[in-house]
Order: C-alpha cells, then sequence, then structure tokens
C-alpha cells in the first residue's frame, strides 16, 4: 500500500467514510474519524445553521482530519414548462394516494457549492474538502484552497481525471460504475459507458500522478485489498456504512439493503435530475429508471416529496430514493469505527486491531 | 489462491483464454495451453468441419488440456415480419453505399450446441468444455458429462451462478459487467441492472461451493491479482489477446483497440440480436447501442454483412462489431503465451518465468 494518502490527509488508514446527503450523521463522521479514517460530512442538503451545528458537534469529539463535502453543480435555470410535464407525469400517483396532482410541491434540497458554503470552509478549516459533478469556479476554489484544505474530487473517466488534476486537485476519487449515489460525471454524460471499478482504477493510476482514490463496489476485506491491488492509493467507502446504527436512513431503505438480490440496483435520474444509484423500485420500472422527462438537477426531487411522505411512513418504497452501491449486500454487520478499523487495515495490509 | 481450479482442470496456471467467436485461431489455443492455462476454442461460428480441423491442428500441437467452447441458445423462430423492419431501418445505409437494400442478405453464422457438435466433443473429448447463455438440453449435457469434460459455464448474477451449480457444472464463471463480446445473462435479460466484476466475485463466491473464475476487465497483472483478492479460484481473459500475433481480427478492430479512449465501450444487441460489449461506433449511435429493432440472436447480424463487407475493408468501423472489455487499454503488448504466463503467474501469486 501506497503511505502517500496518509500523509496527505494526515490520517492514519486509507480510507474515507463516504459522505452520503441525508445518510450520514454528524456521529459517524466523528467516529470514522476517530477509529483513524477519514470522516466526511457531506453539505449539500445542509443549510448553514445545520453545517455549522454540524462541525460544532464534530470538532468537540474529535480532533483528527475530516473531510467536509459539496456538490459543485449550477444550479439550473428555471424551467416551469419542463416541472409541469413532471407533474403531470407524476399526478396519476398523487391521485391513488389521495393527493391533489395541483398542490404546492417543496423544492429539491441539494445546494451547490457558493460563497456562504465557502465561509463556513473558511471558518471550521476542515483539513479535506471533498466536491462532486466536477469543481467549484476557480475564485471559491481557490479561497478552498487558501483555507489549508486539501482538495479532492471525483472521477469516473479518464478524462475527468485528468481534468482535475491540471487543475491542481490533490487526489482523485475513482467512482466505479458499481457506486451507489449520485455518479460523480461531469465531462461526459453518457450512462451506457460508465466503466467499472475493475477496469477503472488501473487506467486511471496509470494516467495522473496524484493518488487515486477507489469507490464503487468496496463493502468488504476482499474488495478493500482488491482495490488497493488494482493500484488505488486508498479507497472510498459508502455503502456499507448505511446499516451502522450511525446511519439515518428509512425504515423501507433499510429493508430493500437487506432484502434486495444482487442485481437489484441500476442508474436512475427520476430522483433528483442526476444519475445516481439504487435499488429498483416502482417508480424507477414504471417511467425510468432513466427519463428525458426528469427536470434538470436538483429539481426533480420536490415534485416526489408529497408521494414520499405518504409511502415511506407506510412502509411502501414505491417512491423512494434507497441509494445504494452493487455491494450493498456484502456489508459487515458492525458499527462505524468497527468497520472503518475493519476496512482500513484490510486496504493497509495491516492486521485488523 | 485456491488450488483447486489447476487440480479440477489439470493445468498448471489458473488462467483461461477466453474464447472470442470468430478472432480466436487455433494457434492461440496452442499456445494459451502449451504455457499452462487453458486455451479456448470457441465452437459457435465453426462448421462441424472447420472445428474438427482446429480440434486436428490444436491437438497435434498440445498435449496440454484444452477448453471446447459453445453457445447454448434455442435457435430463435423464424420473424420475416421483424426482419424486413430491420432492413428497412438499415436501408438508408445500404443507399449510402451503393447497395440495393432488398438484395438477398446472408444469414448469420453463430450456431447453438446440438448433436453434430456433441459428436465432436465425444470424439475429441476436450478436457473442458464451456457454455455460454445458460446450459444445453439435459439429454446434450449428460452426453458432454459422460465424455469425461468438466463442464463450465458463465453466470452474470448470483442466482444465475446458483442455477448453473444446481445443475452440476463444476466450476462457474463470473462475467462482469466490464467483460467484452455477448454476455452471458440467461436467467436476466436486465441490462440496466447487470453487476460489475468487483461486486460480482465475492457474492458470487459466498453463494456457490464450487470454484469461480472472475471474467471481465482482467487485462494485466494488477487485475489478475484484484481477482483473487476478491475471492476468485481463477480468472478468463479475453480482450487482452486480441492484439496478440495469434489473434484473427479486422484492422479496424485493431485500430480501435489502439486508440479509442477508456470509455469508449457499451453494450449492444445490434450486431446480433443479444447484447454484447465492443467499442462504440456510428451504428450504435445512431440506432442503438440497444434497440428494440434488432431481430432476435443471432439473427439481426446477416444484414449488416454486406454493409460491413464493404466499409471493413475501406477501413471504416461504421458497421463493425469491434468486440472489448472495458480494460481493453490496459492489454500488455505481447504472444499468447507470454500473456498467458504473466497473468497466470499474477493471478497464482507466483513469480513469472
Amino acid at each position: 500500500m501506497s503511505q502517500r494518502i496518509l500523509d496527505l490527509f494526515g490520517i492514519e488508514l486509507p480510507i474515507i467514510q463516504a459522505p452520503m446527503a441525508g445518510a450520514t450523521t454528524a456521529q459517524m463522521v466523528i467516529d470514522a474519524s476517530n477509529a483513524g479514517g477519514l470522516g466526511s460530512l457531506p453539505g449539500a442538503m445542509l443549510s448553514i445553521d445545520q453545517m455549522t451545528a454540524a462541525l460544532d458537534e464534530i470538532r468537540a469529539q474529535t480532533h483528527k482530519p475530516i473531510n467536509l463535502n459539496f456538490f459543485a453543480h449550477l444550479a439550473p435555470a428555471a424551467d416551469p414548462a419542463k416541472q409541469m410535464a413532471w407533474r403531470s407525469t407524476l399526478a396519476r400517483y398523487y391521485v391513488e394516494l389521495g393527493l391533489d396532482p395541483a398542490e404546492p410541491i417543496p423544492s429539491s434540497a441539494r445546494a451547490p457549492f457558493d460563497d456562504a458554503y465557502c465561509r463556513v470552509v473558511e471558518q471550521y478549516r476542515p483539513e479535506v474538502v471533498s466536491f462532486h459533478f466536477g469543481l467549484p469556479e476557480e475564485a471559491l476554489l481557490t479561497r478552498v484552497r487558501a483555507s489549508g484544505a486539501k482538495i479532492i474530487a471525483s472521477a469516473t473517466t479518464v478524462k475527468e481525471a485528468q481534468w482535475l488534476a491540471e487543475r491542481g486537485v490533490d487526489a482523485v476519487i475513482a467512482m466505479g460504475y458499481e457506486a451507489g449515489g449520485h455518479r460523480g460525471n461531469f465531462l461526459t454524460h453518457d450512462m451506457a459507458a460508465q466503466v467499472g471499478l475493475f477496469s477503472l482504477v488501473p487506467q486511471m493510476a496509470d494516467a495522473v500522478s496524484i493518488p487515486v482514490i477507489a469507490a464503487g463496489g468496496i463493502a468488504d476485506v476482499r474488495g478493500a485489498r482488491a482495490a488497493v491491488a488494482l493500484g488505488a492509493d486508498g479507497i472510498q467507502v459508502g455503502t456499507a456504512y448505511l446499516l451502522t446504527p450511525q446511519a439515518n436512513i428509512s425504515d423501507v431503505h433499510r429493508q430493500a439493503l437487506l432484502n434486495a438480490p444482487d442485481d437489484s440496483t441500476v442508474l436512475t435520474n427520476l430522483f433528483t435530475g442526476r444519475p445516481a444509484r439504487g435499488i429498483l423500485n416502482r417508480l424507477m420500472r414504471e417511467i425510468g429508471p432513466l427519463s428525458d422527462q426528469a427536470p434538470a438537477f436538483p429539481t426533480a426531487g420536490g415534485a416526489l416529496m408529497p408521494l414520499r411522505a405518504i409511502t415511506d411512513k407506510a412502509g411502501i418504497s414505491d417512491f423512494s430514493n434507497m441509494w445504494a452501491g452493487q455491494s450493498f449486500r456484502l456489508s459487515p454487520p458492525m458499527g462505524t469505527a468497527e468497520l472503518t478499523r475493519l476496512l482500513g487495515h484490510a486496504a493497509a495490509g495491516t492486521p485488523a486491531t
């Protein structure tokens, strides 16, 4: 195992607990970092107040390095006609659940990195800042760098990794096809050509000189070791943390993770407007899973919220985004700290403690 | 590395040179087997006479174990209306190339395993027989088993692996999403839910007690080692052999393998009627890559042959099936024997000789 990811972040084990907006709690970050890995707090679904509250809690309970994660998309232009068509597509589900299809809907809650978030970075000085969907504008990136943070970002192709390396990113996350949640693609949007982790890691390691962190499909000791054998400097693990006591997920999500078969995740854009991997459900079967009808990221989700509010409570997964990577069934049943040590030592090639 | 795949096949290195119909030559099989791996002759595109000629050549030049590979599909019912619609879709390309869209077309040349092929097995007694697209009918399978051959077959999900194990298969090939050529799926046909090798191998190894051979995306030493780390007993490698002197591929195919970027392969059913991974070209961009218009396997290919006959010669890849796995860019530049030893020793964890 290469030492350079440990030196870069100042951590003890070459594992990043992946930021999972909505599911990652402050306690998960604390436990992952205290265990020697890099805990990651996802900012995309947190208001400034929620984020600073979480950071206060985290900094009070760990002095180890942490990662603060953001989405780097551009907020889309308003497209009321597309929204109306989308609501029309979903109207039959509203009627089925006794809702008025014309009722006001909430707006989606995924915010891009901006001045306000950047001020939080400057105030709290996380040791690492990670970006998804490319990078923010140069002025913001310069401020993040000036705060002292190491900067990392996701890539789904060699070209994206090279693009990030050219812009001075400190390490790149090689996000395999197997990964759960939103794909980090930003130069390509062809989901048919996304690359499996087995093919992606070695090609990316050959193409850039910065460290490569393997992500997607790594959920147990075998995966951690294989990622390093492929040439990765470290691993990022998400889905395996979803069943820890430190995760905040719905019961329908938990039940699906425990019971769905191995080939039940697909890429879908229905829940936010961008492709993300999750467990197949009724909405994905009937409309998608990838559909031109979904409005631009992140606005597709608003019209689904009233549906979910009813079905989730009733234990029905029809309209829920149940993000999961393809190795979800391999998740070892344990807490965040133990999982971090288990997989971190496997990646490091050192005996688990 | 587990020893059991070596014992099962009577080989020295845990590597199978994948059968690639059209591209695999008798010399490739000879060199792979003589190097200590398991050379594989694909039967699907060979007549009985061509197959026995190849087997005569192979048996004369190696006494090591070999694998004879067959497709186990059922020949489809004739569907002249669907064929006519397909020819209508392709008519504009015929006109563009100065051909008459109504000219007689050849029939596709992929044959399923049947009595005649089974007689070849009984006569030549290959040490291993491998099947793709499931298994042939029980009576034929019984005859293959009675010939003394070990039987292996491809699986793309845990359920398919269990189905094969229940039918007495001696080892299962875990075919990851990354693999080039025809996907081996037979119980599922949902291409959106196909599983990457990273997630597939450990889940399959947990689910069946027979040996698991990893296939798809393994092209270099790193991949060979990673497959074993994931729990595979051995590896099957295809695409990496395409650039050896022992491969029989067209110039357009060779040029694409040398020059296409990492994210340029997709699954397409346009060339035969079943999904296969190949390098993106004009036909796939304009019609597919996965289209309901393609007639049933293997009949889709006939109408493309007159187009290919013109373009291939002119160095134009517009209508060519250029099969490739997602790691095609990692292929080490060497001959079949050297490649077999390099990857075989990497999988075995022994020093390359």
